[in-house]
């Protein structure tokens, strides 16, 4: 008999994911994405110089930025400005997230500028770098779309979507896109990034407790490529409609 | 002839204010506040333990921090975080803010516990920091209900509601409530912070170019004191609403 | 019946000031000025350079740093170097010292060079933020009419004098130039600064216990500008005095 | 065709395993593990406390930190203590490390202690945090030795070995143990840990390039799974013989 | 023939010192000493408490800090408590002061407290941590005076005076007390620390430019020893006098 | 009578000291040096740039980096990078080694390069700043060497050797070279720099106890000369065998 979830959700659903664009008004590309109770606010930001590594590469950079409200979660966590420096947490999962977006990104179709993609939690309830880096996506798309509009560029630089969810294995039943509470209890926990036509870009998984077999790893990852499948098909859903500046 | 407001706005008119209860669901109060395009978070996260001046006092504190997402401007900022300190406008304006709160608190009656404002940039476009205290009084009094709901109090440790409003000469005429493109281009600034009953707990003015005259300090004096009167009534209006957790 | 202060000072009196020019040799202008047993040392070095922002504009800077020896105070305070940052407290004073200079330069008249107020307090007892703008001022004189006398300046970029003073309640008394044991004490506390034509500059008033009302206000506005009217006094007799270098 | 390796190794050969154990005398556990030309000294300390989290638990904690000499590199990079942090990978990979290890420790069983593995890196030649973590196991097995000698300890709380090692595809051919070189070129990485008995401790896949498929990952995993068989044996041999204290 | 000394000093006399206590009013011990145009204040600060490494011992601690204005140099220095970090050579002196000062302290005697010494450089001219140190023996005999007086110490935990100079050699002539213009230009720098009995406290020779013979260090030795005796007889002058609170 | 040392040591003997030449294979100079069990590493890195300071200036730079493993010690020490300073220290010694260095090279003669040597301790047993001098002196001898093989110069800018030992008195006898029990227990501790051919580069003499009389110094000196003595003898041996890339 398996793990029962809240809301009578299936192992295999995703929570319900709510993309809104133009969250707010001065970045180049704005999303709010919502898993379930999880909410990223995800803005991208274009800049038109390098960083010094690619100044006179020809080629652009993209790159990501994480951050929690203090008060995003369940009891109030420490400010990192105030206690003046980014956890350890903080850079992985912001480093994770600006490789993903690199990989779906032609560089040298990009030209020298930068895409800065900041992404803020607002409200966790798990899921937060997954929700980050498939909102980040829509972010960047509507960010390139602007710059097509400006003439700025002529052929988008976006090679395909990338969007990320969790998987997990919690009371031996393997479940998609974890929330807190499952996150917490689970013995295998494991982030899967992939591009819209289905290539990996990035899996990490952990044991928390026990190490997993190879069929457990088989079973996370077919559950993450559905899952995967669906938000991809979301953000283009998404990106279809208007683009309504608040 | 006086200055011409966007949007056809008088100069002794506030912004469209909206102040949204229970914007998130995790802090004892969560209020988003919005003076028209400017957009502040406030949430109260109440713990029951006090900073060491105040352990073994009987008393309690009230404390303030003040952050801005990096695309909350105009132009991308650079993240305090990663920058691995606060700016001091960033520790001007917190320390604002928990002073002017704790101005309406009566420590002794909050008891040995802590509530900390975080009041969180996501949109700017002028009177963050007099959005911000007036948000974070709304938030404040959702914890302090929530306290009492609780047990936890059996009267009230807040004696008088608290609101905060810029005020400054563009041009030559005196203007309520500025925005940006109005901040960037008066001679002087003024940010006033006053309780429910009409009293000074804040008086912030500062000539940008050339210094102001004891008449032109009056006018500014009297328009912020009936902008805020405004804004406790909203203030009033918001808290009278049944609170809708989202 | 009124508050009786140390030594018998009248209510609206000042303590007694010492301005010393010439107080060190290095800098082009050194002064230490004393309130009362308040000793700050304002030293106003010139260096041919400005910050970035000001980077070919034909403008000059006039910026300011604000320090506290360790054992300026009662007890020992830690040294802001050994911990590692400068405290919230510090960076509010000394950006305000660095505005309220600013005020009555005339940047473009001052060519594309930096003027640097260091304020060091030796001894602290209340005002060390007003003696600090009182004395920067003396010696931003003294560097230039080094300027002038060297011909790197013709005409003084120095618009009129500036000079600041605090006043408070206390026991429901106003008083003039707070010391320590009435700053503690005071229900509201403001300090004024001026120019030497009487226009305002900045007004920083706070209500430390109760709020304070509009008639309060305007007994302190009318302390403020007598005392800093006679401050002006003093830095125009100690400025009229030969310049004798140590 | 297939890409030709250095030394003419095989695509599943590892680098030649050395494993020195007692390299330095005053740690509880001290090996020098040499993947080819990467050397990594891991030293294992223990500590008769906890961590704050783990106060009162009963329970003990393994933890890992990692460094690079300023010159194992080809070029020399900045020493992070000089620039006063430690990078984003840096700490990425001392929390694997740590992660890696706990997950064979029986925390309950080791009492409460902290043993910290730090692993600083003499010479890099690729591979540098799967050595690591291979190297940290011995001498993690060396400490908990000791306090079974010393009868701190009457039974082990290590539940099984833990080894490391990275896959790649270069040129479209899986590579087992990546050397710098063939790290630079690869299109995708990945970094497998596993137990002594097979299980899945981590893994960290990432694609430099483009993305790969599910039938790549399973070659990878293949190759990974047979390069740890050999390691966890190569620990075994190493642990097997008399230790002497240099 | 041999260097010329600025005012036509002789190679082996100090500059004019004077001693002046009670120089602040807060401290238990405050002194500016100064060595010709160098002058540091130096404070000693009495707390009834030891730092964690002397907790439960019986015994007391005394350290040392030290810091220099930004413009007490020639041309103005960056401000280490905005920098966010003490440089090397601070650190390294006010360690050097530290030792020197608790050498000739039994810190059994003084009993659970601690004496700190602030050495802040007022003005630079050569030789602040000779005068730094010799200053802060004057602070310290006050600090232990008062507490001899208050009664909460019987006998002085004092053994003996402690004193330093720095010695050179600039164009082949063996200098006492080196100037700024001297120290620039000297081969070999030596400061030499003793106690009022003739004992070495520390030693601290640097060729500067070629290096230095057994026989000029011989001679060098001989001309600081004789200048720390006249020292020692003018700190006990200064002490012998009756100190007058400013 | 007089202290006995481990081993049946001479009071003027040298711990057995070993000095193996490219011990990591990617630096232009990498020694491991060997004073009895204190194990220090030290490379030479040459860079084709300069500090700003020397920039333009025809001049090269010569500087140096001092690190200890955490467990190079008998008990853990905190990881410098992790805690984000460098500790007094830290920098007091490679501020030594720096200047010791830089006193036997001609750096008009180096051109404008710099040579970084790192010196990162692997095992602590007193002595390990004096180990560092004299091993990183012949890393630099290696770079040089490397540098005129290359062409990139054509006469040597090490103009003589340079090398340092310790020496301290212990119970009342004069020691060299000594340990670190030896090192906790003395009463006086110096270290020594001298050049190959008899000159003193830097003396640092310290009273940890009684302060030291001149005849002491005089026979501390004479130890520590015909220490320095030895080390260069072994140094030009080593120096001597051809140099085998591992």
């Amino acid at each position: 008999m398996s793990y029962e979830r809240s809301s009578g959700r299936a192992a295999n659903a995703l929570r319900p994911v709510r993309i809104t664009r133009g969250f707010t008004c001065h970045a180049e590309g704005s999303v709010l994405i919502e898993f379930g109770r999880t909410q990223v606010l995800c803005t991208a930001s274009v800049e038109e110089r390098v960083p010094p590594h690619k100044r006179g590469s020809g080629e652009g950079w993209v790159t990501a930025e994480y951050g929690m409200l203090p008060r995003a979660t369940h009891t109030r966590s420490d400010r990192e400005a105030a206690r003046g420096k980014q956890s350890g947490r903080t850079q992985e999962i912001q480093r994770l997230i600006g490789r993903s977006l690199r990989c779906v990104f032609d560089l040298k179709a990009l030209g020298e500028r930068t895409i800065t993609l900041d992404c803020d939690v607002l409200q966790a309830d798990g899921g937060t770098r997954t929700a980050a880096i498939t909102g980040a996506f829509v972010a960047a798309q509507d960010a390139v779309n602007l710059l097509l509009a400006q003439g700025k560029l002529t052929t988008s630089p976006i090679r395909t979507a990338v969007a990320a969810i969790s998987v997990g294995i919690v009371e031996g039943t393997p479940l998609l896109d974890l929330e807190y509470i499952e996150d917490s209890a689970c013995d295998t926990d494991m982030n899967v990034v992939m591009t819209g036509v289905g290539g990996f870009v990035e899996i990490q998984g952990t044991a928390e407790g026990a190490a997993f077999s190879r069929a457990e790893m088989d079973q996370l990852m077919q559950l993450a490529g559905d899952g995967i499948a669906e938000l991809v098909r979301l953000q283009q859903v998404a990106l279809a409609a208007p683009l309504v500046k608040r």
